[in-house]
């Protein structure tokens, strides 16, 4: 899924996993279930992910602020998915909150 | 492949592209070679990529500057693969270059 680009500045939340091999139906219905959930949230503007067969994934989420991106983390449903991410899904995950300043994009 | 994070703040570069079905065996090396070239450049950090069997993929770079970021925009190497890339290989493709204000690491 390929997201639109945004008048800057906005923030961009890239999230990278690495997914253990374990409880693969719950994961997915949780990465769809978080899906329809962010897609809600005041101040979300898109989001674009990838996993290769590798298990290495990595999720681009973009907010219009800093406050939405807060707002998102403390949301009830998100703070139980992550802790079960921690636990089951991902063997390692990293957060990098960003701001973007400027973007480009090239279509055929 | 998954990256270190870094002290903030620094630099993400967030490439997304819809790979066309062409001409994957030079894709392919030209992708190999760039991550070479990439990680000789002043100024990298590390990079991390995943593509689904969709055809997106994300790749997302670091650097410790702007002017890092820039001189690997306008190397001659990378500028002739940016070229073919939009011409054969892409069929729409994004760079939106971001400040990394806060990061997080989990591992289990």
């Amino acid at each position: 899924m390929m997201s639109d680009t945004f008048a800057v500045p906005y923030y961009a939340v890239i999230f990278t996993s690495l997914r253990t091999s374990q409880d693969a139906e719950n994961y997915e219905q949780a990465a769809q279930r978080m899906l329809e959930r962010v897609r809600e949230q005041p101040g979300f503007l898109g989001v674009e992910s990838a996993r290769g067969g590798d298990g290495f994934g990595i999720t681009v989420s973009y907010w219009s602020s800093e406050a939405a991106i807060l707002a998102w983390r403390e949301h009830p449903e998100h703070r139980e998915i992550r802790e079960l991410g921690r636990s089951t899904w991902y063997r390692h995950c990293t957060t990098r909150v960003s701001k973007v300043e400027r973007n480009y994009r090239y279509s055929t």
